[in-house]
């Protein structure tokens, strides 16, 4: 493919996209295919010669875009948001088009640079402790990583390089692998899969303290857990908090935990994947009280602040543990500038880097932080509206309300949530997933598309209210069924002012 | 920013990316930036508001493009290839505009499903062992990862797990801990430094076992490391073997080090991240002899088969033992279709996933099979040209040459080559690295670009040649000398016609 072709292609992807968004409201949000529909469409070889780019964008459109979820509709209120908009897409592009990989400062100067800067800015628009900065004097900064499984399992590893240097330097005579088999790491039952998951990677069990009434880590269980583990001669090590956990968005108390995670020598990672963001809005800084007691910190601008998949960020107190723990030298990748620029491939896994920090500073730079500020409270005003329409009907009650996820069930058993789930899921127009909360079941509710406006929410919800109408009879619809004696949901508005008579009538 | 603003933005950055590949060549490959340059072009806060997308374009010349090390040139020796193609940028836009994070099967059912055929037709491309394949029987399969370096490292999580298994079902009055404290790794010390991190990252010792004389992991030291540490009481559990290391891209043995494996019952992992490419053409394939034995592999399409980074084709025989390394289910996660469709999120460290299918898809359909052969012999070619220059300077040895990769010195002292490196590096006309062979200094002249041509071979082979002369004289350089007492070698050309005299008449 030469320029010109590239060029063509180029553009009529951009196109493709545009369109795509122009669209997006209109689409199912779930796809209908089964699974293995797509080993049908395509041969089980890779063709022998090359074909055309317009080849290929059909084929995109005739194979892929019948199997996608569209994360970006509207009507997708699953998970948490994963974020997307026009200028981060450009970022990816001019990234994938430059093409180098950051893998050392001489490798590419702009990439390690403008990382340092963006994680710069972004602390600063979080509010950030100063000793978390690169722009500090002392040994904190901060790094984008791929995700927050990445870096809860590379805090781990620093937490157990500093703890085994810890020790190892109060008595010199213990030995690395003793120590190593000791440590524990400690996290509340509402974190991430991933935080178990970074036990399991790091060989250190992950104890999941239960959480209290409100979802958030229990400080007294907390210190149980260290009081019971130290009696069993083993060794605290590492504590991942939450700041908005995945099932309900509930903030653990770092006031509380923090300063026993200083006194018992326990490094804090706080995982604020999804929330992270709401504290570009000063008046939501409150929920991060505490945050000076932590190691390290990670907020995912790929979640909720507009920065395409995948952008993770993480900042520490102290980048020294990273860098021992990843530290590998060869001749290959001397560096001849190590004092002045982070070399960041020993903070993370990988040696090579892509160039996110490109699409970071187009999102700072076109939304600007007044753009970003908006963005948030414009978002959690929808999920605001949302948790108003709920708690007008009283078939259902709202079990918790946090930023942009509303968690909500029908009055009684289980079945009856879990039964109004099957029949959304099996239409198809909005995707929610289910989340348990105090031992019920609950839906979760999740404000994800960009674009979502008043109108979008009140779809959304009437859809969910609707299919409750087939589990839930409510007053109207025993009316409904009081005149009509039929059950097809669709004609009800047909009897509304039928409806609207009787009431009348009833109440005179 | 609207989808007409997009539609602008979008395309106006096709066009860069366009301009910047039709310049490329005329750019001096090194940036001549100072470290710290950008924080001094930059503001100390992101701005307040935002700013449009031309602003945007004219900071990314102003203010990146003077600090990008262009990978991209074909006067880029250095390293390996990172691999840079249109329709690999074009697969890299449309996934960041889709926007789903493949954490499921339903969380975007193309994404799995294009993942598992992409895999098959590439292992195909390969020629590998059918068990490696989705589309096999048992329990193999295929998954794109982000780098070698995470592959080794999973590779390493798996062997543990299963080794663990392993030695608990023969005695279940083991203790896990036990065993995982007495595990030990292998791998060459010509292997990435990506290897040794995985065994830091893994809590595994990695031994690097002495290469012999053609740069191979010698199988006798091998046996011998077994031998050495099963009489401490340590168990053997994974070897990394390279086909194609780092240094000087040898291929260890695999017909030699499988049946090893095999016996001693250690997880064999190969490692061909740059070489792997190669076995697209059969005339490369009798290198990997021998995988069959082999328990999982990978190869790096980002390096060289055109697919932009991040794209790292990772095989198992049996997927049973990532799974069971990686598996926390949860109920947000649940999965309708775990038997149809495999779920890559147990497959790899992160939970959320791009769609990097596409990129590789789009690749394998442009090129076609003969288009990517065809690059892999015309950059072989390139290779072979260059030694061919270098052979015929009779200051030069080549030390060995190997696919796209050729290392080379100055005959005698490494301080030679070492003078010959510093200034080729203060020029920035060309970029190359250094290594070690045989404990000699060499230089690693690898052929990097999509664009190379024997044009640029030639051109980089005299910017070596030039400088050269800078540090041995060149009998043309001591007529010289006689002729004028001047040292500048810039004016050499105007003696050229002298010395053409002087030869005649000593030849008579």
């Amino acid at each position: 493919m030469d320029t010109q072709q590239f060029r063509e292609f180029g553009k009529a992807a951009v196109d493709y996209i545009a369109d795509y968004f122009e669209t997006i409201r209109d689409r199912p949000v779930l796809p209908s295919v089964e699974p293995g529909y797509l080993g049908d469409l395509l041969p089980k070889e890779p063709p022998q010669t090359g074909e055309s780019w317009q080849d290929v964008l059909q084929d995109v459109d005739r194979i892929i875009m019948p199997g996608l979820t569209h994360w970006h509709s509207p009507k997708f209120h699953a998970f948490y948001p994963t974020a997307n908009s026009f200028p981060a897409v450009v970022g990816e592009m001019l990234s994938a088009g430059f093409g180098c990989v950051g893998l050392s400062w001489i490798a590419s100067p702009a990439y390690t640079e403008l990382e340092v800067v963006m994680m710069n800015w972004l602390g600063k628009l979080l509010d950030l402790p100063e000793e978390f900065l690169n722009s500090s004097e002392g040994p904190g900064g901060g790094i984008i990583q791929g995700s927050a499984s990445e870096v809860t399992f590379i805090g781990l590893l620093a937490a157990k390089e500093k703890k085994v240097k810890d020790l190892m330097e109060q008595n010199p005579d213990l030995k690395e692998s003793d120590i190593k088999g000791k440590l524990v790491a400690y996290t509340s039952d509402q974190s991430n899969s991933s935080v178990e998951k970074a036990g399991l990677l790091g060989s250190m069990p992950m104890r999941l303290i239960p959480s209290n009434d409100e979802g958030q880590l229990s400080s007294g269980a907390f210190i149980e857990a260290i009081r019971k583990d130290k009696e069993a001669g083993l060794i605290p090590c590492y504590l991942v908090a939450c700041l908005g956990t995945t099932p309900t968005c509930a903030f653990d108390d770092l006031t509380e935990l923090g300063p026993i995670c200083n006194r018992e020598n326990i490094w804090l990672h706080v995982d604020a994947a999804y929330a992270g963001a709401a504290f570009a809005c000063p008046e939501y800084r409150y929920l991060m009280k505490g945050v000076e007691y932590a190691d390290s910190f990670n907020f995912n601008p790929h979640k909720w602040m507009l920065v395409n998949f995948d952008c993770s960020a993480m900042w520490v107190k102290n980048a020294k543990y990273l860098v021992e723990a990843f530290n590998v030298q060869r001749i290959y990748l001397k560096d001849q500038h190590k004092d002045l620029a982070p070399e960041y491939r020993h903070w993370q896994i990988s040696l090579g880097r892509r160039f996110r920090a490109l699409k970071l500073w187009f999102v700072l730079k076109i939304y600007g932080v007044e753009g970003i500020q908006k963005y948030i409270r414009d978002q959690i005003g929808l999920a605001k509206k949302f948790e108003e329409l709920v708690n007008n009907d009283n078939r259902f009650e709202v079990c918790t309300s946090s930023m942009g996820l509303v968690t909500f069930r029908l009055k009684g058993e289980d079945s009856l949530t879990k039964s109004l789930l099957e029949k959304i899921d099996q239409r198809k127009n909005i995707f929610m997933v289910p989340g348990h909360f105090k031992n019920k079941f609950v839906l979760r509710f999740v404000i994800c598309s960009r674009l979502s406006t008043e109108e979008d929410v009140k779809y959304s919800w009437e859809e969910i209210r609707d299919q409750a109408d087939e589990v839930v009879p409510t007053e109207r619809r025993k009316i409904v069924e009081e005149i009509s004696g039929k059950r097809s949901i669709a004609t009800i508005e047909l009897y509304e002012s039928a409806i609207e008579k009787i009431k009348l009538e009833k109440s005179k």
